[in-house]
């Protein structure tokens, strides 16, 4: 833990500058020796801890009552609805015995792979009137699913960390609208806040979750030009409350099953977005609303200098945080200025601040952004202001490189030679489709077999109209759906 | 969730209390089909997330980072440790195979009953030389115990909240200093803000942490007389460092093991704990530190004077807010104000602010006490001023009423016919006693089988020399130790 050696790699070659920056910006331990699991290091876990107050403020903002669910479910709970256990069963660790004579259990129980069947059984003791609707709930836990595919940490792994909210209204148009709650909460936190752009789509109804009548699912476009599934929602209708009896009565005094909507933002994996996305060739680099700290106070000084300047910047520790910044000084003294700078610079901490004893007489210190490498001295009197403006700057700065990172990641296609091309680019490729109803499975198969890439679904509020014919069949287009590679 | 129903028995029936109270305050659902198992209510979650944020916030003051651990364990790490794994092994819960095929494991995973074997694999790797000490780490998490004991919510179930940190140093010195630390920690946090007292004691040498050299515990003594067991704090020396292989190189270049410690906060069963000792025969009572809401605002109005009434209570509300108190306006017009004075006092709430036509013309607001009938007019120019004020007095004086509470429950006793009179007045009781070591275990087995009690320990900085003998065997009394019948 106490080395600092930079990327050895460009951002270009992606696999391994992730691999590199999770070990030397010291984001999680890969070497926990059960398979898929993974250890979430100090500076990733501080992230991770600003970036669940942010989204559970929104939950809040949002009407959301926060609970606490048990983790493990029964057999017979976990297999009320059909095509729910169907889409999960894979992934289920079972745990089947306890104590140290191993006392197998009548059933076994289930680690939660998501909470629908956890919850809802509750809901329908609680949900009795209209008066009880709408019941807006999240929780914030871990999740565990038996992963086939590779794991990669924060990525993809076989334990992961999320908020998931499991909503109920009494009519269709209600949960509806939830839905689209669910969609701009992600755009005001997940975009807006984290700087991760994406964009949801309307899952085509042969690639829909495992219950639900239909699915918005968010996705991003890693560096490498593959598309990560982000938070998805999930118009429910009815298709739970009637197995597990969620109705209630109405001011008319008539019994009804009630609608549902659940909506799951993995934090973690959002985590492993913000890294790829947002870092560069030298580390991370954090939007200043989820760095640990926002500023980091480097002193400069040699043995001569150390006690005049380490006091002075313990004054400029305290003076900002009383301003209410997230500051932390680096008075290590067995590491040079330098090596903090690279250490710091790694850990993608928003502003520096460089003290040293040609400041203090001036009156001043060196402010230096680690987004753009831009040095300026300003004078101590308006630091304040400044770091909030440098802040505000680079809050902005990031959004915006983000953003035209991944307008640049949008292709088209209008026949299948230029479909092979754009996705060899990477990213997004949007065309002609003949249809995302259950009908398209078939192109669909075609363009996994073909091309190795998925349809991501219709885009939500995309205004285009589909015109001439599908790409893959000929047939009239009904639909313009995009089309990526997946991590 | 729509109704508010008072309790229906005294604190003094205590048993049936609590039950009716988990259940009035909407603290859990005792409903869940997995047994042991419960559902946190929102008023539990958010007073639990307060919890967890003041110990957190002491955690790092003390220098602790926050870290993520897996959950599950592999069989063959849970059992490095022999003392552990034999203290533990009867309360696991085994995770055997995943996937619909039901695949088994090459060998069973462990639910986590505790994180030593999880972290210390880890520690071996992160510490290398006496720069990497001392490591001082904690997580926030839940356990699962497969307890053989009957549950109740909060005080004892199979899935439990609570705040592990596992520290390691280079010296035996700094490693008993931090047990130290620990215990000072939970008198800041558990006591001062929490209100709930507790003494340590050095847990006897036969009933000590599986795996520890010596053990400090918190208990505390329930309404009903019985001792609860709250954090402890262990001091593990090597035992684990060298099963674990934790070593150091040392500035002179020698490579020795190291010293740990390891402390349990376990948040919702401290929870438990605020709420029996400071409830009452109205409902919770909570600590102003520690409710979701310090403050509740309830407007009273007609239907005539209902708009009037709910824009002023707003704009109370929004200044309040301001000012930076935790309000909530309860504004629901299906409801009177009867009822919502019931509701708020049932669940603790500190303060109730009463708004009415004739406060308004007044220009002031009623303030109302939960911990005291206490009802005055405010004017509303004093009214932050006087919020702050009563929001101290309030803590106050649930502290000391929890004190003396406590100080009613410790007895004493010079023979067995006392020991027995005191005990079944409830309480702890001091008495001399042989020896806290391993020869004392046999006196201690016939306090258990005679009074039904166990030994808690020598209590911690107690200032008392033992004199005479001990009650048990008439041997030389060598310790002082505290007696008392567990819950």
């Amino acid at each position: 833990m106490s080395k600092q050696e930079g990327l050895t790699v460009k951002k270009s070659d992606f696999s391994e500058w992730y691999t590199q920056i999770i070990q030397k910006a010291d984001l999680a331990d890969i070497r926990y020796n059960v398979k898929g699991f993974v250890v979430y290091m100090p500076w990733a876990t501080d992230t991770l801890e600003l970036m669940y107050k942010l989204y559970e403020e929104e939950m809040r903002a949002t009407g959301h009552k926060k609970m606490i669910f048990p983790s493990l479910v029964s057999k017979s709970n976990l297999e009320k609805e059909e095509e729910h256990i169907e889409g999960f069963s894979a992934e289920v660790f079972w745990v089947t015995e306890a104590g140290s004579q191993h006392k197998k259990f009548e059933q076994p129980l289930a680690l939660r792979p998501t909470s629908e069947t956890i919850m809802y059984p509750m809901y329908s003791l609680w949900v009795r009137s209209w008066r009880d609707l709408p019941l807006k709930i999240f929780q914030s836990c871990q999740m565990w699913r038996y992963e086939g595919k590779a794991t990669r940490p924060f990525i993809r792994g076989r334990e992961f960390h999320w908020i998931e909210s499991h909503n109920v209204f009494a009519t269709k148009k209600e949960a509806e609208n939830q839905v689209k709650e669910d969609m701009e909460m992600a755009e005001k936190v997940m975009h807006r806040k984290f700087c991760v752009p994406f964009i949801f789509f309307k899952r085509p109804q042969f690639d829909k979750f495992a219950g639900s009548v239909y699915t918005y699912a968010a996705d991003t476009i890693l560096p490498n030009g593959k598309r990560l599934q982000l938070p998805s929602t999930h118009f429910l209708g009815q298709k739970f409350s009637k197995p597990f009896d969620i109705t209630f009565e109405a001011k008319d005094g008539t019994k009804h099953y009630a609608y549902q909507t659940c909506y799951g933002p993995g934090i973690s994996r959002i985590f492993a977005a913000v890294v790829s996305i947002n870092g560069d060739d030298r580390g991370l680099i954090l939007p200043p609303a989820i760095s640990p700290y926002e500023v980091i106070i480097v002193p400069i000084f040699k043995e001569e200098t150390m006690k005049k300047v380490l006091s002075h910047s313990r004054k400029i520790l305290s003076r900002l945080k009383e301003s209410g910044f997230r500051v932390h000084l680096d008075d290590r003294s067995e590491y040079t200025p330098g090596f903090k700078y690279n250490y710091w610079e790694m850990r993608g901490v928003p502003i520096r601040i460089e003290v040293g004893p040609k400041d203090i007489k001036d009156k001043a210190v060196v402010v230096v952004r680690r987004d753009i490498e831009n040095k300026t001295q300003v004078p101590e009197s308006g630091l304040v202001k400044e770091l909030r403006q440098t802040l505000d700057a680079v809050h902005n700065s990031i959004l915006k490189k983000a953003d035209s990172y991944f307008e640049g990641a949008i292709h088209s296609a209008s026949d299948q030679l230029e479909l092979k091309k754009a996705l060899d680019k990477g990213g997004f490729v949007k065309l002609n489709f003949c249809s995302a109803d259950v009908e398209g499975a078939k192109c669909a198969d075609k363009i996994k077999e073909k091309f190795n890439a998925e349809v991501c679904g219709e885009r939500y509020m995309g205004e285009d109209k589909p015109s001439g014919q599908c790409i893959m069949c000929g047939e009239p287009a009904k639909s313009i759906i995009y089309v990526a590679r997946s991590y």
